[in-house]
């Protein structure tokens, strides 16, 4: 039997969540307080199915896959039965305690909870709460679809059993989770990208290349190995004796570089206008959302790629 | 007629950047004073002009390209006419000093010298020339061939109109050059490298996560972006109302995470081995040498894809 999964809160990361689980064969209830919210995600569903499809990402016909995904009367009737909800709303404390208050008085014993926070850790939300051993953070890339990692943040209270069963789910479903031990700010992607972004903007800042140059270093350089290796394995493939013989060679290189850049500035409102001024001069306002589609159409080819090369 | 380069030093880098002018149409000669060592490395130019045809990244029968490539009998012959030549000999200071003041001695007036340095400034092996305002650093990702980016770094004295040439010609010849405006510590690419190198041995050292899920976040998530935008275009992309949008939202949360890594711990030996323990567990030692092959062959297929999606 399928499984069955709750989506609370079907925005545009909610339903991609949707997607995810509805096409990896479970049965998907989405609930959303909003009126009418919940059958609009529904819509979003079917047009991203519709996409996926286009592109050869999914194995079976987007309708028969749409089948499986309903809306709910209501919350209760949303986690009726459910292995797992996926919590995706407004990304505030005070909304968070609110929802997973009213998850905890209708879920059953067996239902786990993963939030898609991006920011927020699971304690601030799930301290008062009785099903809190069995809530964690599942934050996902949007969309999740096309970019599989999840990160799995437990919560101090959260069981081991939670992290170990929802870690088996996502990868039952086709995600990537991976796992922080501890809460700690931005989890590890969101960190990841802080500090690349802070050097980038600091170059930028101090006149040593454009954004473009900046960007175009990564996209035509440093960013194609990390497309299908991490940055672990693509220093360990860099030097002939490993990663341990990398870190001998290069990590003085690094510490000093990291040295140099120990004073953070805030990004302030001169610094802001000035790569906003060089980002508009390579993509002008009005063709920002016609970007955002050629986006999306990259991420699908690549996912494509990336499915066909690892085949 | 076709522009002529002359390669020095064929190694594995100089042979890259043969690959790349060769099948650009230019005719390049190979000089290496070790004996023998420029025809091993025309060796090498046939073998990755091979492996590129196979993968259908260059446009013309290998033998055909690799006929345009020929073995100098002295470094004045390579140089003869030469509208550019790429220095790639061993990174050390006196090592490329003394490589410097041999293309001075017989370097035409219109030629221009790039070095292919990883890390060491022009500056530092280019003062005592007089052709010092014909150099540059011209830093590319092994292999060129796949990995399209070139960091042109200025010395002080490095004429204006040196890097301007050397720019068009890396944009002739199919690179991606970027341009900073003056010598840092790691220029552009290793900087970025090593601020996110450093923030995910932390997370690492910390116990905050495993090396293996460190990576499985860049290589299925993170990185995907990065393969065909950089950091800025992903973050202007990324807020409805673009970077400046971005950046306000998310700019304290960055800002924040960057003070908590102010703090950089040197890789020492215990670190070293806990990394290096947990990649051999993903990989043992024995499987490098298979794996680095898988490596390549994703590169070429990811160029490949670039390609066609960019067609």
């Amino acid at each position: 039997m399928a499984e069955k999964i709750a989506i609370i809160g079907t925005g545009l990361v909610g339903s991609g969540w949707a997607v995810v689980f509805a096409r990896a064969g479970c049965d998907v209830a989405l609930y959303d307080a909003g009126p009418g919210a919940a059958a609009k995600g529904r819509e979003v569903v079917a047009t991203q199915l519709r996409d996926l499809a286009a592109h050869g990402l999914v194995g079976e016909d987007p309708d028969t896959i749409l089948a499986r995904v309903r809306v709910a009367g209501d919350l209760a009737d949303a986690l009726d039965g459910a292995v797992y909800a996926q919590e995706s709303t407004f990304e505030r404390t005070d909304v968070k305690r609110q929802v997973f208050a009213e998850i905890d008085a209708v879920i059953g014993p067996d239902t786990l909870v993963g939030s898609s926070s991006s920011g927020i850790p699971a304690s601030a939300y799930t301290d008062h709460v009785g099903c809190r051993a069995r809530c964690l953070v599942a934050h996902p890339v949007n969309p999740p679809s096309l970019a599989p990692v999840v990160e799995l943040v437990p919560a101090p209270w959260t069981a081991p059993e939670t992290v170990k069963a929802v870690r088996a789910l996502m990868e039952r479903v086709g995600q990537a989770p991976v796992e922080m031990t501890r809460e700690i700010e931005g989890f590890i992607l969101n960190r990841l990208q802080g500090v690349l972004l802070m050097e980038a903007w600091r170059l930028v800042e101090e006149g040593l290349a454009t954004a473009e140059d900046v960007d175009k270093t990564v996209s035509q350089g440093l960013g194609l190995r990390w497309a299908f290796m991490g940055p672990f394995e693509t220093i360990d493939l860099n030097a002939p004796g490993g990663v341990a013989d990398y870190a001998r060679r290069l990590g003085p290189l690094y510490h000093s570089i990291a040295a140099s850049t120990a004073e953070h500035r805030v990004w302030d409102e001169t610094l802001i206008g000035k790569v906003e001024a060089q980002r508009r001069e390579v993509l002008p306002e009005a063709e920002l959302a016609a970007r955002r589609a050629w986006r999306d159409r990259r991420l699908m080819a690549l996912a494509r790629h990336k499915k066909d090369a690892e085949a």
